[in-house]
This record gives structure tokens, sequence and C-alpha cells, in this order.
């Protein structure tokens, strides 16, 4: 079984800026609500978001983004392709390919990112240790670095 | 003189999200902001958008950022640090620092980045070269490398 | 044949503001991706967005929309139905209801809202008569008044 | 004096759509902008929102918009004119007109608009009673009819 996930979204028309393209911003969201939707998924024990205690939340430490190709505004879905890259001991990893279409045949890829979550306390404001169990469930994601071909930034 | 540019701009109510936080996606929109404003701002010679050629534009090649301390909604202004941490043929690479306040002396640094910006041309959608007085703009705004903490994302 | 459309939608986790809700201005941005929707929809002449000449296009001339209920973020669609209220020379009203589920059994409408559209050449700026062909389009999708509650604003 | 309150606001270059003008939806959220700038701005007695009880908050009933002509992205600020329409025992109704700079002298009204203010409990969620303090700052406010020139929709 792929450890790769594909999450469908539906772009709006207002993803669009004046160059008649998918605003570089709004990639971001697309990461977002393809984290929000996997980390929903049912999982044999619970969803990721079930296994997180009331007081702890996952937030994001870092992103990294870097862009292929145009993006246009379309009625049919577009697709974020998403995976676990690392599991530490309170963080993770998480590896994505926004594509303009769901189909992988015949697909262009927009963009690969790379974002680093980071389990915290709302009471302590600290980071958390991940359970054995939440590991379980990152780790059955677990897939490939990401293939970024640029430098890092200074 | 300093070749680091601060930025003021205006949160909105709708920055923050359901966890009473300015979202992680708008600080790429304020960084996008500044750079426009940087952009335009007059230079002997004219600004760094007039300098360039209507079948030119700027494209983001590639974007990383590092989130500090939360950030939120205020009706006093923010600020984005900018500055230019490397030129090469037809790419450079931008530095940011955003923060809660205009005045430095008591503002917290809310996150840092670094965004590479491609000179491109709409006709072929090729890389360009930049010009001689492009490059001059950008070396005047030439800063340190961005204070990055977190090991880059795989 | 029901002349009411209903267009699902995916909700974005940013869509919610820090009041917990889906922010009051998010909804127009529902409206104007039904409308998209809708034009683009295939029917026997060709979609209504391709009976419209090059050199024409649709703006937004006037908006209403009266809130309801709450809506709030979850990774099932919500739905738009959208129907026509009026067609006139350069003009139509659409009318609009926001529900927070595809199935009409059990949801709960969140907004009723209409809007003006206005044929216009962009070549010249002005209003242009909507042919036979898009206005036999836009018969075929007419519906009921909206039911507003609210007196209009002054 | 005047009871009409003009509030500079920053565009951002995203609030431009593919079309290349500001998007319909994001005039929403400038009233929505202006209004919070309002409500905070001290008041003797306090600013509007001092003078809502922790248990209250405003939510938005009603809105209604009609577009005059496109505002266009630009570095410098655009601004909101925002005065009180009507007062009620628990809701208010606000005037606003969008113009494309600060100074009236040579700007363009881009669009006027009417919100409906309803002041509500948290804990029952049902609207409650202005108090006079905060009906005697909304009635300095209170200015002229909005302007409408086109008939509601349907």
């Amino acid at each position: 079984m792929s450890p790769v996930n594909t999450i469908p979204f539906q772009l709006r028309f207002g993803d669009e800026d004046s160059y008649g393209h998918v605003n570089n911003v709004r990639f971001l969201q697309f990461l977002e609500d393809a984290r929000v939707h996997l980390m929903s998924e049912p999982h044999p024990g619970g969803s990721f978001l079930e296994l997180i205690d009331a007081d702890h939340y996952t937030l994001v430490g870092r992103q990294e983004i870097e862009y292929r190709a145009p993006l246009n505004f379309s009625t049919h879905p577009a697709a974020v392709d998403l995976w676990v890259t690392a599991v530490g001991g309170s963080s993770f990893e998480l590896g994505y390919a926004v594509r303009d279409r769901v189909d992988t045949a015949g697909s262009t890829t927009s963009a690969v990112a790379a974002t680093t979550m980071v389990l915290v306390s709302r009471t302590t404001g600290r980071p958390v240790r991940l359970s054995a169990a939440q590991k379980g469930v990152l780790l059955s994601w677990q897939g490939p670095d990401v293939p970024f071909r640029r430098a890092r930034g200074r």
C-alpha cells in the first residue's frame, strides 16, 4: 500500500491573481487543507486528530515550497499528494506535491513542498512528545524525501 | 545606510484563523506585499519595477519560512523587514523578518523567510539575465543571510 | 426538472475566522464559485460561458446577503443552491441559498443571497444586450424569488 | 463635526483577481476592517468595543453592496467612509462608501454598501438590547441614507 495520500481539492476562481495564474500564496493554503483532510481520515484506533489530547495541537514550525509550473483555475479538481518524510520526538515532517488534476497520468506537478509540524501544549505553549499511537499513524504514511531541485535560501 | 527596508503593513481581521492567531498562510501574503512595495519604491533611475522590460516579469521560484512566535490581529500596523541576500544571473534571493510592530524596539519577530525570485520573459517563459541597472538596485539592498534556526525539510 | 442547481463546494480551514465560524466575507466567495460552476456547465448549444462573445464578460453590479445560521468548517462539502430570479435586457438576477451539506434533508440554510450580473463589453465598458441564446439558458434556470426576511438597508 | 469616518486601508496585490481588478468579494472584507477600526476608536467613555459586555458580540445580519467603478491595486491607500444610518433596539445599520484614495478631492467611489449589525449574547445566541452608552456612540456617527441606485434583488 502506498504511503502517499492523494487529496483532491476544489480550486476557487479567486485563487488566481492578476497574472492569471493561481497565486503563489494560495499553494500554501492547499497544503494546509490537504493536511487537515489527512489528519481527519479514519484510521484503526481513530484519525490522527482524534489521537491528539484536548490540551495539545499541531502548529507549523517551518515551510518550504518550490514552484515548478503555473497552475490555472479550473472547475475540475486539482490534487495534493501528501506523505510523511520524517518523525521526531515532538515534531514530524510532511512532503507534498501539488498537481493540476487528480489522475496521476497526464498531470503536471505545479509545486513540491515540505512542512515541519510540531505537537504543542496549549497550557504551556511548549512542544510535547508524540505518543506511540501517533507515531504509528505517522509511520504508516512514511514515504520518500521531497525532490527539491533548488538550493536552500540564505 | 542600512540595506534593510521596513515596510509597515495593515493587518486584517480575517488574517486570523480559528486558532485566534494570524494564519500561517497569510504570512506569505505579507512577504508578497512587502516585495511589491519595495519594488515600487522610487530610486534614482526609476523603481525596480520601472527597470523591468514590458515583456519581462519576476516570479517566485521558491519560498522558505520559519515561524517564531504567534502574531495577533491589531489595528496598529505590523512590519516586514526586507533585504537582498544574493544576486545571480537571472535570479535573486530576498530575506524577510515579519515583526508585530513597526518600531524595532520592543517588537517581536514572528517569522523569518527567504524567497528566490526569477526574472522571466512572458514570450518565451524562460529566465532572462538581470541588467546592470537592475543588479545595481538589488545590490543597494544587500544585507545579511536569513538567520534560520531549523534544518531544511526533506 | 427543477431550475435550481445545487453546487457542492469544499470548505477550507481558513474560511473560519477567529470567532470559530466561516467568516461573513467568505460566503460571497462561495456565491462567486457557484456562479462560475453553473456558467461552465454543459448545455445543449454550449455552456453559458461559451455563449459569451470574446469581447464581453459578466460583472457583478450588486449583491445582497442575509445570514441565517453560523456555518462551520468540515471536511464534508457544503452546498450552494443557485437559480435565476429575473432576466432583463443586459442584466440578470441570481438567487442563492448556502447550506451546510449537499443533501437537502437535514441541512441548515446558512444564508440566502441575490446578485445582479451585467453583461458588459470590454471595449466600451458599457452594458450590452443579452442574446436570445443566452436568455434561453438563463430562463431554463428561472426559479422563485429569494426568501429575504430583513428589510432593505438604508 | 461630520458623522462620517474615513478609514484608510492598504490594498494587497492579491486583492485583484484574474480580471485585473480588485475582486468583488474583497470589497466586503474592506467593510469588515473599516468596521473593526471604527469600533476600536477611542471615545469619551471608551471605544464601542470596550462598551460591549464580555458575553456579547456583534454579528453581521445582512449586507448589501452596489459596485460603481473598478478598483485597482495600488501601493497608495484606498479609503472606506463609514457611518451609522439607523439605530434599533438590538441592531444598527452601517453605511459605507469605498473610494480609491483617502483624499475626497479627485477620488472615485468604487462601491456603496450597507450592513445590519446585531448585538448577540454568546450564552444564549439571542439578540440583546443596545445600552444607552452604546446607542450614544452610534448616534454620534449617524449620517445620511446610503445612495443606492439599483432596485433590490428578488
